[in-house]
């Protein structure tokens, strides 16, 4: 059976998470979406609040589920006995990024977890966690971003009442 | 009567943006300089600072003005019926964020509000604000980046009493 | 009044190109789309044939016309006082291209003619006129990427009697 | 049980086809290597010399056959009921060029396959069949490039009698 | 005799810093590896800690010495009569960066200084000092990425007693 | 002595070439323009005609002389003791190409070869030799791109009596 895990902060879970996790759920056996415990970004949500989120959001797949970890995501991948890492493309800024990162895990792992990366739809290329929480700081609307539930909770962090109405 | 904006921080003001106010004055029959009260980034001049001296530096052009807005650069072209914001383009790694902000923003208005994006002369391409401060706060020399009454305010927000001449 | 060039070689014109178009059409009083002879590119469609196919696909708007030029194009806004080219932008690859392009055509008019970038809707930004002659070469389906009269134009190209139905 | 298709020229195959051959080989149940048959591009081998050397490249690995197609890739995936594209990258250009290519494929299958995309060993990084035809033709060394068997063949075509020594 | 300057933050020293001097090394008479002493960016070693590791990772090479400075990169140029800048390039993100800087140091030094770049071995091309730091955060593996007595000095930062031998 | 080799099809040289020669020469001990023998490429120029004309555009550095060669630029490197390739950088797509002949060198050479990249004047930055010939093939004006010794021959060329005067 082939276990993939993908990665992230999820703060919060948005529409272009949903659609990587979608296509991951369709190529492979099982799915971890891995929430990070990064202490140095400040997180908006807590972990326990973008775990309860993705929990809601990946209800209607069967093969995946949510885990949260304090370490490097190949250690989590040892642990587990598990080879691949999923990561979302967008753009050209990210490859780069997700490059150095895939292969400093194939380093450190020495050559047992590989990455595999996915494109997100069209609809969603623009699409970013910190994009819709500066959205949101101005009463924006973020409805085409996120899940209904999701912009509430954003909203209700930035002290409104409720999703905006424009 | 084609009015674009042009936002930005302007912290301050560099003969890169006023190469691409120019050029959009030339291509718009009006051009509003939109300086965006930015609380999470801190900025080294105040808005009344920056919006003093983007009038001086945008004086001879007869179709270009300044104003300052706290919210989406949308939501500015919603209550101002403006339809076309423009943005300056350097590099590839320019390219990459404003084309995310630009799907962002054309997905957020209903496609009711498009980007056009202008190039600067070969000149300025180097240029930013951010390394106008950087060269400022060792005492370097920015007269090749900045006007000099520009040039003379940055020096003096870093205790340098006048421009140095190296 | 403001007058863009829009040129290209429209062989045939996409999806793409008529939503640059429908954007520049927005954008300025008047848009020129100018197809380039280019005899060194051997072209699947005569110059005749890619106008007439323009021509129809721009029917709607109302202020857009089709011409063609044998020659540079800064030479043709020389010759009709235009100072503006439109180019739409999809990728990286694209961008550096057109920058090239763009800087040159300001050079050698000694600064006179500015081109100003638009992107296209993310659901165009995969095509290409070539991605459209290639996936046709082999009876794929090209719908989604041209208008249906021009997608039965690339078919009778490539000798195939009708639009394929899988 | 999940299958991916490898689809290119292999005109011949590197160590570098190799490496993500045996990647895809490692994350998933099978995959099968597709050869193009592309009547636009000249080939140095026929479509039965890279087929054979195909094969013998990937001998070793169990889940993996070699196959060829005259057509697109997804109506191949699409007549044998595979969902799922494997590509290598190496660098940005190439990375533009692929999500053309996986956005299109996407589209025209009407989002039932997939395009998953592997990064080579940094060794390989550098690699492609062109730059192993172009170091060839001046007799120069292609061993770090191409199996031994595959070396020999390349020589032999641009007349050279064996694998040079220096 | 031909002197080049390779400023850096060097918090700490990795493989591919020393990669870099060594071909530097190779390449101009003598190499002066410059610390820069940035106030802005809080490091993880103090100056005289990145100045001590830098001497000792260098021992081997006859013509390198290592310097700080507090001030423009240009200026110590200026101040030492050197004309010449070394970096290292990874990926298009430094690329674009790198050569922002290199345009601005050569408008600033009036076309007096020049900028280099070199690029690394493939081996160490997803090294970074940011890298080093999360990973070794996490008690991770840092041994592939810098030398041993560094590996030691970074643990120790983070309250790890010794080396990890997973 | 550092003596280093600057390879290119210089079909005709342009003022970006003589830019990076210059600061290769004034970076180097001596300067070796290497004319490359490309047979696949069918060129505007002789390769005597390309001699002739660096050697008159050249002629005023003294530690600058022009080769030509039928072979690999490692392998000239080899037969002369030289140790150091030149490449002139401008744009985010030169960079991964020129990247990967870099790698490619530096493997078949045995480490023995290393590249290093100098990046043009902004002024020259737009410039290629593909894009003047284009532009002269329209009686365009070239006066910027290249020297007017130059202009005449690729005017000339191209059935034009003389410098055009627009």
């Amino acid at each position: 059976m082939k276990t993939a895990v993908y990665p992230g902060s999820f703060d919060p879970v948005t529409y272009g998470h949903i659609d990587i996790i979608e296509r991951a759920a369709e190529t492979f056996d099982k799915v971890v979406v891995l929430v990070s415990i990064n202490s140095a970004k400040s997180a908006l949500f807590s972990l326990d609040e973008r775990v309860t989120m993705l929990q809601q959001a990946v209800r209607e797949f069967g093969n995946v589920e949510i885990a949260s970890f304090d370490g490097l995501v190949i250690e989590y991948c040892r642990q587990h006995g598990i080879h691949t890492i999923v990561r979302g493309l967008r753009a050209v800024t990210d490859f780069e990024y997700e490059l150095q990162i895939a292969q400093t895990n194939r380093e450190l792992s020495q050559d047992h977890v590989d990455t595999v990366f996915l494109t997100t739809d069209l609809r969603y290329s623009y699409l970013s966690s910190s994009i819709v929480k500066e959205i949101a700081s101005y009463n924006g609307n973020i409805q085409p971003c996120v899940p209904e539930f999701v912009a509430r909770a954003v909203y209700a962090k930035f002290g409104f009442a409720e999703v905006e109405a424009k």
